[in-house]
Parts: structure tokens; C-alpha cells; sequence
């Protein structure tokens, strides 16, 4: 391959995985012993020109988007991170959340370290990069890393050595997925970055494994800790494109799943079934096959109004709610409407689109949702943040009816989520859903916040 | 109604018709005697702000999206465009594309007026301010007009005395409609731009037709020269929103129609039916019901990649057709898959989308197209620019369906489109079908363009 | 000449002219019939870039820098300003400011003429094309504008057809002159302008008069109405650069002999004279060498912070005072300073520097001042607003000698600054020194605004 | 103090000492254990606002201008440069070059550490760092330093920890002061930076001694190893400011003794003599004040062009020439001039400056310069940077007169430098002037240079 490609496939890879962060994009390349590196606010497609991909020269490299929920929007928040030693250097980059981001903080900051961002990619460099400097062995480093750190992380590193290390944390709570051509090796959160660069066979990384690929192309894959499986169920709900393989299930077919799952549980005597785009439509176009109520695009998407899930500021949410959807009237007008929607968090949401499909004529409308209700808050990385904040937490069922304005709400069983995403029960983080979580310092952040009720946004920095 | 509220309106419009033009977009309002404009080249989100939103004071305004298929991109050529007298000045925005543009450009020189941009819209301007000088009516400049000018216009006019004034060519190729509610009254070329302001009761603007809002509120219709409507069928097809009503009829119904009228001629026995996101969704809905085959999303767009046909340079269009799909490998293996898309223009994509699914998979392709071979290049606003471009203008049918590697290969009737339009044949637009245009001078560069190859990308301005 | 070279003769006489405005720059230039135009905010060097120039093609041309007394800062108010009609357009740039601003609003207006900007130059513009669209006569058009029009205005004007127009006040109030060599005639408001370009033979453009390039490089004068010349006495004193010759006179030289003239009506023990850089320069050598007293740089400008005369907003103004000079102690301490500058306005300046002297060890300070005593705001051009800023309007001698820490401080005296300038008294306006203005309206608002003391800073514009 | 100042006195120092550096600028500041910094291209005004400079918080900090010698032009050199560990962070910038910057560039990489920037600062930033890791020791760690590095730094440091270390190598080539007021302690190049902070009591740091400012206040001064005093003797004839004290020495009263002095060693029949603005007027006024003749200002510079001696590229510095200046004709017509200028390198602008003279009506020309023939190249930071740069290492002065266009030219004795700069003839480096280099590598890399003569920027990269 010629030298400059790698920055062009990591960017490609970037723009398909936009979904998962749409605050920053970086990318950092190796190119002999030099590492270049260029972070921007925004949109992958604005951070990088022809010219700055040019720039990022050499054939290995790692990329990051972000969204922060923890950590402040600004440039020195946006990953890769790098230090200049050991090793000549690391550059690192994750997805995941530290529960304990505040203990861990005081252990890095007793090492005489500077701390100069909010956000957890640094904190796991410096305990790395500290180990590295007395150890030199990444092996026992990573095993240091993983026995202090509680949290998600699926993490990328890269060396001025020319090493590209992949990790993840024991959990497994976030994807990371990697695949092999014939001379490029690529990582990745999900498969459809693979796609893009038309590279196949692609596999999961395992909780707690580390996999090397040296710099001679060498692969090196190894269990560093005792796996506990725990992926998070919104990944295949919500959160990643419908044509990615997650844990080796086809996003596509989970979500198609849940619907024939939800209308193997209820009934409706609709009329029509409306998915809200784009996310439940698998769901309904399930739900559709197994009762035989004509599915219709009744609902439009503004394509140039962003998803609003990811957004971090609570007024911007709104008026993008307000601009998202369009109903068709033509489709919807004095019709008995099945809508379809992934979740229910605060409720909002879901009252605006229903009364717009009461507006638009529709006669009444059932709900149905493919996710659980959602009642405790998430510390591995899902903005579902406190318990105040979710209508499900709260009220019942009924009072749910009433407060988003619908004549009929069925949502997802567990048992139906756990058949649909095709693995064993134990193997699902489930947390916001049970409020039982599968590591203690999250647990008892959770206990305590139900009962004291005013906490501020990064509430488990409390914890020290 | 709030004084600075009516450029927020024209900002929500603008972003419903962002997929109309995604070059450039302006604001004009007027408040008392004084015009405030902001124009910027990009998307309409990244070209206003909340603090330019507030400048843009007043509750008259105007507002426009550019897509340049004439004139060159760059900032002079953004619209509104304005000039400071008669009338207090007159700021001026269209949709559509002149067909006489030279002989008008040697029009306008010849009255002394300086011309500084490449963009119909001025020399409209200068025509009707011309007019305007000598008679102060614009009524009989209207008319003046519409009797000099060849093309499509679906224009609006703001004076410096409060007037506001919408016309529409003769023809009607372009949609122009308005919705009124108690205190607001708004011009716009497609009903999603009311839908998202709260306005009812949509309306068309007729071809030939002028409608004045008066600075008192009262409006005043009136027929300025005798219609000949043509609607342009490509609004239906591909170019309008799904949620849009034109000209009457709702696209998504339409589209929907397209997918049934391709079922009733044509038969198929594949396993799926697959849209090409996300226009062909409703026809394939419709050749779902119809045939029976089970509809899947098997390929997904990467939603943060814009619009390919929209995109001024070929190189940028083979980079975004490549990034813009991916399938989902477990609805297309092994499967006949049915692909249904709305229309094939030179090929390139379809060959390349074709190709994706047999990659992933497909056992054998049909491809059934809702719109029928494009043939003849548009000089109306389309960017569908020379016989050599378009595939259907060279090729046969047998081998069309070699050159994109389809095993079946079927094409909508004229009449199967007349019929989901559901307007008279004569009512509609298809001179990219059939070759003959409903305007004199359009039919000499076309036939001109067929014996004379080699033609710069403005072939007509050649034409003196 | 190539055609691209005339852009950067006018960048390298707006560099040269930055001081008479910092803050913004044009130039428009004509090739053939197309108008080019650049025009932003900022110092020339940062407006204009070799790809600007570059594209700013033809051999004719205008340029300007702004300095605002009338009209906000912003871009729409910067010049050369432009319309496309008649003459196939016209641009337009002048140094001057008119005290009719607000009657000439009403006649533009009155013509149903949107008025975009709140700059003199688009009001002159305006009545120059109303004229010429009727009259299509250059000569009746101007004579019409200097009958209208009163206050200062050193003009140009560039016409789509190929001329370039230059003309002045009656009063000639600023300056404007020309040069001409082989191939090339330059117009502009210093012969400084004409040095850089390495143009000769500088001759004033008179009051009252036109002169016409023509396309084919023909030169034709003509005094259009009867002069009364008035030129502002401050462009000697302060304004212009001291390289440059002003009105026939060479600025440095008048400096020189404003300061001998202090020298041969006043006295001082002083041990050195420090002149404040860099305006009184020529003048404390023209005391050195008539007195015997050593000359010595005592304070030293910070170059880095532009001039601040002329900044708009108060607050910088002080701060810039602050920063802009420092005392040099060993040339000070334990002496008796006699220090130099051209003119007190508000006092705050003086006090400052004096303070600064004293702190730095002078034993004692005289003050001696090249200009007589400021008492009465200018309508013309200089930012001199209103009585109440002008220490010298309502303080004796011996108060301002309190209010600004000085031992002795003598003022030129009327008869020594004509002396100097070496033209005939009634040549010369010297209104913010007598209160006696040479217009009428002038001469009214002046009176008005002694009485009425609460006045916003565009007064005039309450005469209508 | 309030918090937030030390960011505004930073800026107010680094203002003034802008002339040191035009390239780009950077603050640094200490809150708490929290390190703030904004670096940025361009002027100081330029690369802070109002609101970096609020966000720059802590009592504590540093600052730097830069004024490329060694390593390029980009973003990434701007200093201070940063490491996040040991000692919580340290930021470090300096004035200076290293002579040995490709052996230390060896030693540091071959510690495992990735040099991210072509700038000196980031190899004393590591190895200080590296020492400090083992050590924990800044008085040990300095002595490491100054024991490897060869060549010049006046240095300042600030550790996370609150500490703020000035350093300046055994050589002392460029100034380091100090001063104290009662609350606030400051460092600076020059003294210039504590007078517009009103700071007095101004002393040095001495060549090879350290001073540090603990974090509560206390100071700590200590000489870490024996002085080798080898002031820059450029630092009072060019490069200083007028109103800075050197070394002790008053920069303007060096200069003028330097004109005294040649006015002492050489004659001349001039009429008036002119200084070259700004840096000759001492020198000129000693001349006039020694030989009688009148002293004029004939030569004005145009303040909008920056100083042309510090940009980095060839062609920008020969436009920049061409544009400085511009001649008083009536000072100059028919006059025997005495030029005075500090110093010749390349001869050009000196070429230039006199054939404006005589353009401008010069009868005859005579050129003092206050500086010894220029004959070898600088490596401790001015940039002199090839001997066949040097007119005066390759051409007699007659071969220069006639070069340069003069009649008489006189330069200033190395003994009539020494006595202007009043300190001991071994205390002053006049490497540049003689030849011979007070450290070894210098010495070697010049003697080489003299023989091979195509050496590109760095050459002194190729010894290693």
C-alpha cells in the first residue's frame, strides 16, 4: 500500500462511525519515528481537507470521534491523546466512561502529573504510560490498567515504535470488532468501518483481551484478565448503524427481531404501522410481517436537522425535536396509527411526535417500543444520566399514557430484548433497566443518587 | 407577531428545502424602509446564526437555497439578489433557470447596467427594475417579463415599500405554492417549508399567475398571461420532498403509485425488494403490496454524506457514491434480490450499487426503475445536461442492463407515470423523455447539442 | 502596462495612506466591462492578499481606507461604493464627511432609493446616478451634486464605460491631488501615494474642480463651480504624513517653522526638548535649532500599537495612551524637559505623557503646543465632536496648565500657524479654532450645539 | 493581586517586546494545579482577545514572542512548549539557539521520547524533564543542562507545582532581567517589559546563574556554574530597544556614543545629516550634537510595514524595502548628505536606501555606520546566517562604496564599539565581527562553512 492511504481509511472509517460522536474527530498517524496528528471540533467531513489527510502521513494510525458524556466540549478534550514518551511516544484513543475517573484522577495526579483535560482518554495514558516507563512491557501494563480501571473502555494505542495496541475493558461493554486484508489490519467499534474500506473477516476483540499488531504486521492476540461479559443492549437497540455486526449479531436482525417479538406479545387493530425513522424501522417492518398491518413511511425525517440523542445542551434538543419530523398527512389522516419507536427517556420525545400524528389527523394512535423501560442511569458511556431525568423511573405505566398522549403504550419485555439480541441473559448489561449493575462503584453511585436528588452533571466525581 | 420573528420562519423554511440547493443560502427582510440581507455560501444550519437571525429584523422577508446548474459558485451569485432602486429597492430570489439567458444579458448591457454576477436571477432583476423606473407598475413589468424571458421562474419579490410579490412562469415548470393563518402568509416552493411553520390551508401560485402580498395584509391575484402548464415530473420522481404535496398531488402517494404501476406491467420472482434509499422507499412499498415480495432495507445510507446528484464536480460524485451505501449482508445473501430505484441517469450508480449487492451476496439482480429512460438534457433547472451524459440516450435497453451488470431491467412507462402523477399528459413536463420541449429555443439547443458533440458546460450561451 | 499591475499600485498607495484610515480598505477595479471589487474590514495588509490582487484584474481602478466620523463600522459601510447602473455602473470613494447628511437622506429617499448603508459615499453615489440616468452628462451631474451638497468630499468615481472621475469641494477642504507619468495618472489624497509608485509631477486637483481620465488616457480639467478655498489647517498640523506635500506646501517644513515660530514668541529654560513622537518631531528640531536647546528622544512609541487619534471607542483610546510610549530616564532625570506635541484635545493625553515625565525624574516640564488652541467641533472630517470634549472650549490657560500638571505651557498663536502653513489667512479653515465656519449649516449646528448640551453622536442628523 | 491580571501583564510585556519576535506568541499561566495556555501565529494583539485573556487564570505564568532562527515556521513551535509530567506539568520558553541542537536531538530520542517539533525549546524542555524524573532536583537538573547545551537561552520555566525558574546560559548572550515590585516579580529579555507594568528596580540574571520564585513568594538566586560573559554586542546597536537598559548599559546612550565616536574617528563636510529610522536617530543626534552639522529627519518610514530585518523569506524582505521608506525631497534636494545607519549585512537595502537619496536630489552621499564591518556568521540566534551573505566578508570598502553607490563610507572600530557599549572588551561576543567564536562547536561549524560553500538554512544540523 502507498504510504499516505492510512489517514484516507481511517477518515473513512470515521464518517461511518459519525453516529457514535459527532463533537470532535482526530487522527493521529505514524510515519517512520514521527507522529503526526490533527484534532478538530465538528463533523468528521469539516475536520480533515485533501490536504490535512495528505499530511497524516504513514501506513499506521488511529481515529477517534467524540461524544462526551464525560468531559467538557472543548479542542484539548478531543482524542487521540498523546504524550511524547516512553516508547516515542503514545497516542491513545477509547470509547467508554470511568466510574471511578475521580480516584483515579488523585492516583495520577500523586504521580507529579499534570492533568490537562477533563476527559478520561488521558487519565488511561498517563497510568499506562507511567507503567511503561518503569515496566517497558505493555503486556504488564495493560494488566495494571485493567485492575485499577472500573468503566467501559475500548481502547486503541499506538506507539512512536510503531506497535498498534487494541484492548478492551473485561466488561466488553462497548463494541470493538477488527478484520484483515491481505496487507491492512484495520480496528474498529463497529464493522461497518470495515465496509467502507472493503475489508472482511472481521471478528470481535474480547473483554479483557489485548491484540498487537507489531510493527513487521505481526499479529499477537492475548486474554489478559478473566472475561465478564457485559455488553450493553442499547448498542443493538439504539445506538449502532442497523448494517453493523455487533458481538456477531446483525444489528438489522435484532431490531426486526424485537418487532415480530413485541407483536408476538400484543395485539393492535391498527390501521397502519409508522416507525419513527430511521432506527425502529426494522422493528416495523417486523411487527408489519408477523400481524399483517401495512407498514408506511409516515413520518420524514429532516436529513439536514442531526440526531437529537446526541446533543449535549437540553435547549438545543428541543427545537431539533421540533424540527426532525414531518408527518405525511396523506398516510396518517383519520387512520388507527401503530407508531414504532426504539425508547422512551424522558418522555419528550415521544409526546411531541404523537400529538404531531394527532394533528396530522391520525384517529388513534397505539405505541409500541422496542426497548424496556428505562429506569436507572447508565456510568458506561450511554447519555441516560439520572434518574430524575427518566419518565420510567418515576410513573407508571398508565401515567406514562397520559403524559405522552396515547391511547395504547406496549413496551418490550426483557425476556423479548434477551431473545432478540440472541445471546445468554448474563452476557447483557442491562443495568438501566434492572438498576442492578454489574460493578460495585457503580452500583453504589446509583444507590446513593436515589437518594440524594440534586447532583450535577459529573455527580461520581463526588466519589474520592 | 413578534417583529424578529419572520427570519426565523424563512430559516425553518430554508432548512425543510435544504435537499433544493445546498451551494448557498440567503435571508432578506425588510423592516420600515430598511433591508437587512445575509448570504452565505454552505448549508442553510451553518449559514445563519442566532445572532444573524436577530439582525435580519422585520415581518417581511424573503429567503432562498441555491442549487447552480447556471452560473458559477460563488458568493456574488448567492440570492436574494438586490438592487437599491425604484421601489426603495427590490430584493429578488427564484427557482428555475432561463433558457435566453444571453440574448437577455445582451438586453440588459445594452440599457447601461453594469452585470456582476453569472446568476439568473439578475438579470430578472435588472429586466423588472428596468420596467419599474419608467412605469412604476408592476403589474405591466411583470408582464414585460414574462413576454422577453424563456425558462423557469418561481420567483419572489420583496419591494423597499413593503410589497411582496410571487410569480411563476407560464409554464409552471418549477412548484410554487403558499399557506396563509390568521397573521402569516408564506410564499415557498414546496408545502414542507408551511408544514414546519404551523401553516395550513396550501395553495399553488399558477402558472402565469402573480400574487401580491400588500404591505396592509390584503392579498391580490391575478392571471398575467395565459398558462401552458408543464409540470416538471422529476419534482415526483426524485427532486421534491416525500412529505411535500405538489401541484396538488402528495409525492409520497405518487411515489408509492410508481412502485404499483411497475408491478401491474412488469413481474418478478425475486425473494426481496430493496429500495435505494431513501427516495425509491415509497415504490418499493408499493411493488411490495402489490407483488407480495417482502420488502427489506438491505442497503444503508451513511447519513452524513449529502446528496450525490446535487454536487457541482464529477470528482466529488464517484467519491460520495462510493461512500454513501452499504449493504446489510444478511438480508442480500444468497437472495434474488428486486432493486428499485427512481431513475438511471448515466449509470455509474447503478452499476456501482448493482455491484455492491452481488458482493454481498445476491444470487441474481432485477432492477425495476420508477421513472422511464431520461434521454434528452433539461434546460429548466435539472441538472441532466448533455445527450452524451445520459445512458438511455445511446444505449439500448439489452445493453443498458450489461453495462450496469443486471440480469433484468425494468423501466416505468411513460404512461405508468402520467398515471401515478395522476395530472393530463399534457400537463406535464417530460421533454428529458421524449426530447421535445415545450419551449421554442430549448428545442434549437437540444437539437443543435444532438450533431454539434463537443459543448462547454453553458452549451446555450453560445446561442446570440 | 500589464493589465493585473494597476490593483497593486492603488495596495501600495493605501499602504502609504493607512494613516488617513484604519478601518477598512477597498479597491474596485474595471477590465473591460466588468467590475472587480474587494472590499473588508482591517489595516490594507491584512485586506488584501496576492490572490485578492491578483484577481482585482484591469488597468483602471479606485481605491480607499476608512476612517469613520459618520456611519458605524461595519462592512456594508465600506468604500469604493458601487451601483450597477447607469453608465454600466458606478463606483464611487471620497475622504470627507457631509454636514447635509440627513436633508440629502430625505432627497435620495424621496427618489425611491432603498439606502443600504449609513455612508456619505452612497448618498453622493445615489445623486450622481439619478442625475446621470437622466441627463447621461458627467459635468451637469457634479454641478448638480456641489450645489446640493455641503461639506468636504476629495472624490472619485470609476464608470463601467471606462472613465475616472475625480473631483473636489469648492472649499477643498481635504486634500487630493495627482500625478502622471509615461503611462500612468494617479489620483489620491497624498503625493505620498505617487512616491511609492514611483509617479512625479504632483499637481493639486482644485476646489470646485473636475478632472476626467478618459478610456483612451485623455486628461480633460474643468472647474465646475467657483472655489472658496478653506483647506483644513490640521492636515499640516497633524493629519497628513510629513513626507508628503499638502496644497503645494511640504508638511515636514511647515512643522519645522510651526516650531521656530513657537520659538520666536515664547522662551524656556528648559535643558532638552523631547518632542511626542512622531508628529512634533519636526517641530522640536525647528526649537532646537533656533533656541540652542539639545534635542534628545526622551520617549519612545511602542510601534506596535497603532496611533490612537483615531480609534473609535473611547475605552481603547485610553488604554492605547497607556501602552503607546515610554520614557527613556536617563535622558529625563533631573531635568528640565521642554516638551513638544501638535495639539491638546482633551487634555487626557497631555496629562498622561506630562505625568509620565515627572515620574521619570523631570525636574520640570514646559509644554509647548504647535497648534493654537482646539474650541469648536469639526463638521468636515476630523473627529473633534463637541465643546464639551474640548478642553481649550471651557478652560483658561492657567486651568488647563492645572488640569495637566504642567509649569508653563504656550500655545501657537493663529497669525504663527498661518505663518507656517505660508497660504493666505482666508485659505485656510481653521473653524475648530475661531468657532467660525466657513458653511452655513455648519456655522447653525455649531451655535445649536452650545446651547443644547446633550447631543448623540451623529447630532447633525437631528437637522432635517 | 487579583487572579486573573498576570495574564494582562504578560501581554503588556510581550507587547512591548514584539520587536524580539514577530512569528507567533504564547502565554502560559498557573491556577491552582490547573495550566492554562493559548499560543497562536502572528502579531501579539493578534493572537489574544479580551477573552483568552480572561480564561488565562493564575497569578503565575510565562510568556514568549517568536522569532524564527531554527525550525519552521507552524503552529506546533510556538512557545511556551508543555510537557504534563514531572512536577505536575512543566511550561518552558526561551530566547535563544542552540548550537549542538542535532547531537542533543540524538540524546533525547535515543531516551525513548518522540520530538514533536523542530523547535530548541522542546529538547531543553526533555532533558530537563528527564533529569527531573530520576532527580526530583531543578538545581541539578539545570547544571545537567548547562553542562550539554552549547549556545545561547535566557530561559524561564513553571512547574505545576507553582515554582517559576529563570535561567541564562554561563555565556549570557542575551539579556535577562529582573524586577520586583511589592506584590509581583517579573522576568523579561528586557527592561522595557517591566516599565509599561510599572516594575522597578531592574537587575539581570546573571550568565550561568538561576533564580527561582517559589511558589510562596520567597526567591531563591544561586550561580550553578562559572560565568563566561559574551554579552551580544547586537543587542545594543540593532536589536534592542532605544528605551531598554541592557546589561546595565542604556541602550539609547550607547547608541548616541556611538555616533560621538565616530564622529571622533572620521570627518565630514556634509550639510545634514539623516538617520535611517528608527534604530540610527541616537547615533545621528551624537553625530550632530559632536560635528555641528544640523540633524534633519529625511528619511520617513512608512509605520504600516513592519520591520524588514525579521522575516524569514528572501523575496518578502526585498518588497518590504522598496516600501519603508520614502525620502523628504526639500531636506534632501541638492544637499551633501551624511547618512547614518547601525549596521550592513547584505548591503541591498543600504544600496537602496542611497539611490533614494540621490533619486531624490542628494548631491553627494557620505555613510556612517555605528556598527564594525559584519563578517561571520551568528549561531547564537541573530539571524546572520552565511558568510557569502556578508558584503563585508567578501568585498574591501572601496568594492562596497561602489557596491552601495556612496561616496565616503565610514565604518565604527571594534574599539570605538567597545568603548560605546562601556563594558570590558572580553565581556562582549563580537563573534559576527571577528571571526573567532567563544564556544568550540561554533567555532568548527564556521571554519567548515568557510570551505564548503553550499550549506542550506540548519547546516549546522549536519554535524552529528
Amino acid at each position: 500500500m502507498e504510504e499516505q492511504q492510512i489517514s484516507r481509511m481511517i477518515y473513512n472509517g470515521l464518517i461511518t462511525l459519525q453516529h457514535r460522536g459527532q463533537e470532535s474527530a482526530g487522527i493521529a498517524t505514524l510515519n517512520g519515528n514521527d507522529m503526526h496528528m490533527e484534532r478538530k471540533m465538528g463533523l468528521v467531513s469539516r475536520c480533515f481537507s485533501e490536504n490535512s489527510l495528505s499530511a497524516l502521513k504513514g501506513n499506521t494510525g488511529i481515529g477517534h470521534v467524540r461524544y462526551s458524556t464525560t468531559g467538557s466540549s472543548c479542542v484539548s478534550n478531543i482524542q487521540p491523546f498523546k504524550v511524547s514518551h516512553p516508547m516515542r511516544g503514545i497516542a491513545f484513543a477509547h470509547n467508554g466512561n470511568l466510574v471511578n475517573y475521580v480516584d483515579l484522577k488523585g492516583v495520577v495526579s500523586g504521580k507529579g502529573r499534570q492533568i490537562e483535560t477533563t476527559c478520561d482518554a488521558e487519565l488511561i495514558t498517563h497510568l499506562l504510560s507511567d507503567h511503561l516507563m518503569s515496566s517497558n512491557d505493555i503486556e504488564s501494563s495493560l494488566v495494571d490498567v485493567m485492575s485499577r480501571v472500573e468503566g467501559s473502555y475500548s481502547a486503541g494505542m499506538m506507539t512512536g515504535e510503531g506497535d498498534l495496541v487494541a484492548f478492551r475493558d473485561p466488561n466488553g461493554f462497548k463494541p470493538l470488532c477488527y478484520g484483515k486484508n491481505c496487507d491492512t489490519c484495520m480496528f474498529a467499534s463497529e464493522s461497518v468501518a470495515m465496509d467502507i474500506n472493503g475489508i472482511d473477516g472481521v471478528s470481535d476483540v474480547n473483554p479483557g483481551e489485548m491484540v498487537i499488531l507489531h510493527k513487521d504486521g505481526d499479529m499477537e492476540k492475548k486474554q489478559m484478565v478473566k472475561p465478564d461479559r457485559k455488553h450493553c443492549m442499547f448498542e443493538w437497540v439504539y445506538f449502532s448503524r442497523v448494517d453493523s455486526v455487533i458481538g456477531g449479531r446483525s444489528v438489522y436482525n435484532v431490531r426486526k427481531k424485537l418487532g415480530e417479538n413485541l407483536a408476538k406479545n400484543f395485539t393492535s387493530e391498527a390501521d397502519v404501522v409508522i416507525p419513527v425513522p430511521d432506527t425502529a424501522r426494522p422493528a416495523a417492518q417486523g411487527i408489519s410481517d408477523e400481524t399483517g398491518i401495512p407498514l408506511a413511511e409516515g413520518l420524514i425525517k429532516n436529513k439536514y436537522i442531526y440526531r437529537t440523542f446526541i446533543m449535549p445542551v437540553q435547549k438545543t434538543r428541543d427545537i431539533s425535536v421540533r424540527m426532525k419530523l414531518n408527518p405525511i398527512k396523506s398516510v396518517i389522516k383519520d387512520k388507527h396509527v401503530l407508531l414504532v419507536d426504539d425508547s422512551i427517556v424522558r418522555g419528550t420525545t415521544s409526546r411531541n411526535i404523537i400529538s404531531m400524528l394527532k394533528r396530522a389527523g391520525a384517529r388513534k394512535v397505539d405505541f409500541w417500543v422496542t426497548c424496556p423501560p428505562i429506569i436507572s442511569p447508565c456510568f458506561y458511556g450511554i447519555d441516560i444520566s439520572r434518574h430524575s431525568e427518566l419518565i420510567a423511573a418515576n410513573h407508571t405505566i398508565p401515567e406514562i399514557k397520559r403524559e405522552i398522549g396515547v391511547e395504547k403504550l406496549c413496551y418490550q419485555t426483557i425476556d423479548g430484548l434477551v431473545d432478540a439480541v440472541g445471546l445468554k441473559k448474563s452476557y447483557i448489561c442491562m443495568a438501566c433497566l434492572t438498576g442492578e449493575y454489574p460493578t460495585p462503584m457503580a452500583q453504589k453511585i446509583s444507590d446513593r443518587m436515589k437518594t440524594q436528588k440534586t447532583l450535577g452533571k459529573r455527580y461520581w466525581e463526588m466519589e474520592s
